[in-house]
């Protein structure tokens, strides 16, 4: 049977992102999936990466934080609450990640998920990157809230274009860096302003869009073969910017 | 007397972002300003956005963060490590970020700062944003560190720009939207491989760029008068965008 994780990550437990993250866990068991979910606040999840997360140290006179990652994990010696965040993660072929846009970005605990549990070594590492980092094959997607409206992002808008500008450090820098296969978001514009109705019709929308996920676009990725041993372009340009 | 204050975030107290903090802090005191530092690892500063940061709320039954700002600001009941944080930012007619990349952005630590601290109504709110952001008039710089070296950052590079792509959450998104004029960040690239006798050279440049930042490049950002009252463009499109 096929594995989802959703990691969910808001303040308010009755929030409109846990009703997309709640509706998306329904759709994903409709169409067969396994799912299990993480509710960071509800777990109160430590967010702060430190010398607190390694029981033993490669190097106890001066913190590489990524390097100690690598050398927990081999000596087993790892927090207990990233290696309970970390297996679910790893037995899964779609990560879905529910949260709210805070500084166009995610909510610091969630940031702070990607610091602690995304491993040097099991996620990415050396040339292991992009369609050759550690979850390659498999995929992910974002569902998250905006109080913006839709107009304000694109490429000639106020914010520019909000995949590949704002939220490319997610897009591309966290997920598709290890590996995953990143199809679009589902963006929920404008939630604290609109009507019960409206955002009934996201969800309505959302469970359409995840039964037919296998359809969806994904996000254009840089290959690590179109680029030499020191990731220098092989070619002149590369298609995988639209910054040029 | 002009004053900056620096928000420090590294979990290595030794760390070369430290040096980098401590190198500048020195270079502005030169310079005539008055420097104040925030080293938020030492504070043991909470990142987590909740409940708990609002000792009274507009909407007991339901949160929405940003609203509660707001509320508790006017109230006078937001809690003590907010206030702490956001009196020197207030009183500094500059604000230096001293962080290492992660993840393409900041470390949880800091970005919590950001959630927390920078106040829906005091920073930012309604069409008070970008040129018209609480923080008009005043200046703001990035210094960061990366493991990953120059020439993987750029407009044909394997990761994109660092500053308009993966970094445009923090330059445009958060510094900008709030009103800074963010100056073009000071980056030390592959920070963990270079010896130290480089790792001298960046903190002396550093020194000197510093010494001379009334000079230095500023990030170009959207312009609210480019923009109708919905935020949408007045013109067929703008000059901000890179992205087109």
């Amino acid at each position: 049977m096929k594995r989802a994780h959703i990691v969910y990550c808001h303040p308010e437990p009755k929030s409109f992102v846990g009703a997309m993250a709640a509706r998306a866990r329904a759709s994903l068991e409709r169409a067969g999936w396994q799912v299990t979910i993480s509710d960071l606040y509800a777990k109160r999840f430590n967010p702060v990466a430190s010398v607190e997360d390694f029981g033993s140290r490669g190097n106890p006179e001066h913190l590489v934080y990524s390097l100690e990652q690598r050398h927990a994990r081999e000596h087993g010696t790892l927090a207990k609450d990233i290696v309970d965040e970390l297996e679910p993660v790893l037995a899964s072929e779609l990560l879905v990640l529910a949260f709210p846009v805070f500084w166009f970005s995610v909510p610091a605990m969630l940031k702070g998920w990607f610091d602690r549990v995304l491993l040097s070594g099991t996620f990415y590492g050396g040339r292991r990157v992009y369609d050759r980092g550690g979850m390659n094959g498999r995929k992910a997607i974002v569902l998250t809230s905006l109080g913006g409206r839709e107009h304000m992002f694109g490429s000639d808008s106020i914010h520019g274009d909000l995949t590949t500008g704002m939220l490319r450090h997610i897009m591309q820098g966290t997920l598709g860096y290890v590996g995953y296969e990143v199809y679009e978001p589902y963006v929920a514009f404008h939630v604290p302003y609109v009507t019960e109705e409206a955002r009934r019709e996201m969800l309505a929308s959302l469970d359409q869009q995840i039964t037919a996920l296998d359809q969806r676009k994904t996000f254009d990725l840089p290959r690590l073969g179109d680029f030499d041993e020191q990731f220098k372009p092989k070619g002149s340009q590369t298609s995988e910017q639209p910054c040029q």
